[in-house]
Order: structure tokens, then sequence, then C-alpha cells
């Protein structure tokens, strides 16, 4: 019971960052290790570098029918709007960032979820404790 | 107890988007398939191709007696505020969202989540896990 | 056991939306009706016919001790800053919305939950759910 | 154990808003009453009256060795931001607010919440219900 | 079980406040004491006496391999956007708070959480409350 407590309650927590610009997909999709995994997108901002045009952030997901969809995440301009908070935005693999407009670059970050409760049985008795 | 406690703590999460253009309504009403579905709203952003005027984005739900209710979810406009968190504005359905102002388009983003637990009575023995 | 727990994590979820004008209160009072109500304040924008002034918001409730209290919810102008997320600013009734400043008019929205735990005995067996 | 539940789950959640002006500090300190008070802050916003410059609101509290410690809350200025969501800011008194720059005024507004549960013992049977 | 539940319920909640300037890194460290620490960054501002230059805010985190990794916080100019809000964005110790570009001051607000409960044995009995 403590163990299934520690597993429900407490996923590891770290840091997200990435570096967006035209034309590269940014691909998030951890590695099957048994846990599952989730960004929470906190903010998308513009960098000191970043021309000042308009900068359109594409997030692409999974609808309910395992379709791809895409949504906007964020819409930017160094001299108008120049970071976003985008409040905990939950992204669940496989996704993908990328520009829609603008050159870039613009970041986006976030914290990393790790959780071990789930769908999957643990078999192997590995114990992955919050840090 | 063990499923019990599975469905009412993990609804499964898709990614939700879509454009908004003068006259076209959007709706959202998934289809009555044993789960309880929700919007939990993140963004609204202009597009590249937004003509720069005042946009307000206007969403139609219910209130507590069944009736239509309206709400303002977002006025943007291009050259001022490109992008607005919604901060998780939670959106149950049958909704439409629409432009009340201004031709677009402009893009709606957020966490579609579908809850298995609620008031029906689940005699088809379905095992929906969260993904 | 079953039904307490249905009653304590699940609120009933309805849209909110009102209209703010210059010299008009808006009043969030539900009758009472056994339920507990609350509003979850979303977004407070301008409307495309807002003037161009600055529109401060203002919510009148109780403090601590039942005595009248007001706070400022937003300031909004449509050329500088046309919306504002409030982020799940969360008011219970009685409440009073009213313009402090500015001719308006100013959209306020979020969701009004209704939720049946609470002080209140519940003998006429009714059974709400969540919908 | 009903009663236990209650404390734990339901703070009773007030209106709190207050009005900064250079020189004039806002404390914020309930007297001790057997309950738990917190701020959870949720906008920070200029007046139709406040002067056209950058106001910098800031908040003294006290950090884990219960030294005094300052942070800063918002920068605003009406023509540039007239008003910002402070996202649920948790503050715990003794707390004081004041304009670190700015002549004001600056409101800022949330909820000031009071929990039953905590460290003391209720010995006088006191029975306080969210309304 | 009292005891547990007040460990793994009542985080003690304090303020933090830093200020960076250019060439000068913020550690998050603290020592090890046996409770678990986190940030929950609240708000980026600049400073009445920060110049009109864009500033862009870099946290140095771990990822999942425990590398380090880099991500952006926040982007202000005065002139543009003097605060916005971090909406809650949690941060794990050992990280490093810095100015990627700009030359400051820009205060980084939030709350430092220390937490009881966690991977670590309570040999000593010690027994520390919210406050």
């Amino acid at each position: 019971m403590d163990g299934m407590d520690e597993d429900t309650m407490a996923p590891q927590n770290f840091l997200y960052g990435c570096k967006l610009e035209s034309g590269k997909d940014i691909v998030f999709n951890p590695e099957d290790d048994d846990f599952e995994h989730q960004l929470d997108l906190r903010m998308a901002c513009v960098d000191a570098t970043t021309k000042d045009e308009l900068h359109v952030v594409e997030v692409e997901g999974q609808d309910e029918e395992g379709q791809k969809v895409k949504a906007v995440l964020a819409s930017l301009k160094p001299s108008t709007l120049p970071s976003v908070c985008l409040g905990g935005f939950t992204i669940t693999p496989p996704a993908v960032f990328r520009l829609k407009a603008g050159s870039g670059p613009i970041h986006i970050s976030g914290q990393h979820l790790v959780i071990m409760e789930g769908d999957k049985s643990f078999d192997d008795g590995e114990e992955e404790e919050e840090e």
C-alpha cells in the first residue's frame, strides 16, 4: 500500500526545454521504459536573436481515435509579446513541436513528468523513487 | 477497488485544436460513448494570416437550468496581443465556439479529457486504460 | 460511501458569462437550493465595441468577518491589453461585479460550479449527478 | 473522521483586496485564532488614476530559516501592461506588500483562505463550516 | 496514519525571491536536510532600473538521465512586457538561474516548498509542522 501510494502520488519531475527553428521538427517520444511520460508545458519565449516577425508554434499529437491532430501553442513576436505562459498544457507522447510561421528560434519550456503507475505490469521489481 | 481508483484518477488526455473563422461554428459534442468528455482550454492564438483587427472568441454552453449561455473566451489582435493563456478553462459538452468579431483565423487549443467514472453504469465491462 | 465519494469529487460544471457596462451591477447570488455554488473566473475581455480607455473591473464580496470587501479583478484597455487570464479566481456568493472605471462593455467568463457536499443536510434524497 | 475530512478538504474562501500606494505598507497577518491563514494571490492591476510610470510590487515574507526575504510580485505600467495574473501565488503570514517603485495606486487581489486543520489543537469544539 | 497524512498533504510554504544580473549565476540547491525541496515559480519581472532591452532568463536543471539541460523561463523587455506569470513552473534542485541575454536586473519569485514525505527514512523523530 505504501509503494502504491508513492507510485500514484509522486511523479518524478525533470526540466524540459527545446529550441524551435524553422523547418526543424522537435519530437517528444521517450523510449518505452515501463513508465508513463508527459510534458507539462509552462512557457514559450523568443530569443534575443529572434527576428521581429510573428512566430506561430504548433504541436502535433493524437486525438481520441488515434488520428493526428495539430494545435497552436503560442503566437509570439519580439516587439509585441516576447513570452507567454502556457499554463501547464499537458502533452502526452508521441508529440511533435514545430514552427508553423516565423524563422525562430522560439524556446519552449516545462516539466517532463515520469509516472510509474499505469496500465503496465511491473514484473521486474524496479523501485524508482522521487528525488 | 483498484479499477475504480484508476477510473477516477486517470482521465485519458488527448490533444485538441480548432481553427475559428468568421461565420463558421465549431461544435464540441463527442458522441455518447459511455464516457464523460471535457475540454481544458489552454491557449487562444492568432495565425500569421490573421488580419490586424480585434477578434472576439465566444463559447456557447449551458447554465445550471440547461439554458444556452454565451461567454467570451478571448479578445486578440495580432499587433497588440497575439496569444493569451486560457488557464485551463473547463468546457463540458455540448459547446460551440465561434468568432463574435473579426474574420479570423483564430486558433484554440487545449486538452480533450475522456473520463470513465460518472453517472453511467458500466455493464459491458470495457477496460479503457490511460495511455 | 460511493455516493459520498461522487459528491465530494465531482462538482457540476456550467458555463458562466456576463457583460459589464458602466453603472450596471451584475450580482452572482444563486438561490438557496441546498447546493454550494462558486465561480471560477477564467477570463476578462474587451468587446469589439469597447471604447479605447482604461477599464477597471471590481468585484465586491465578503471578508472573514462578513464585512463587504472590494477587490480589482482586471484593468483592460483595447489598444494595450484586450484580454487577461484571471487564473481561476474563485468567487463565493454573494458577489457583485461592476466597472470601477470605463464605460464598457467588458466580458467576464468562467465556470459556475455546483457542489453538493457541504454543511447542509440532504434530507430529501435528491441525486444530482455530474453530467 | 467525517469532521476531519471536512476540515482538510474545505478551507473557507474569502475575497481579498488591497490598494498599494507609495510609502504605505500593507500588512497581512491575521490574529492568532486557531486557524491557518493563507493568501492565494490572483491579480495585480493599475487603477484609472495610476500615473504612467513603471510600478514594481514587492512582498516581504519569511524563508526557511525564518529570515525576512523580499520578492517581486509584479511590474506594471498603465500604457504597457495594466494588469497581470499572479497565478495563485500562495503567501503565508506574516507578509507585507509595498511599492518598490512607482507612486500607485496598484490593486492586489486574491483569495483569503482560512484552514482549520493544522498543528493546533481544537480544544474549544468550534465548528466552522465552509459557506 | 495521522502523522503520515500530515506529511504528505501539507508541505511548508516559504517565500522565494532572487535578482538576476548579467554574469551572475543564482543557485538553488538547499543543503541535504532530510527534506525534499522544490520551487514553484510564479513571476518574472523587470525592475525600475532595468535597461530597455530584451532579457532572456534561463534555468539549468537535470533531465531524466541526470544530464544538464537548459530551458528558457521568460523573455522580458520593460517597454513591451515588464512582467509575466510563470504559472507554477516546478523546479527541483539542483538548479541554476541566469540571464542568457540582457544586463538585468530581473526578479524571479515564487514559493519554496519543503516536503517531509519522500524516499528518506525519518529515524530521528523530528516533527516539522506546517506553519
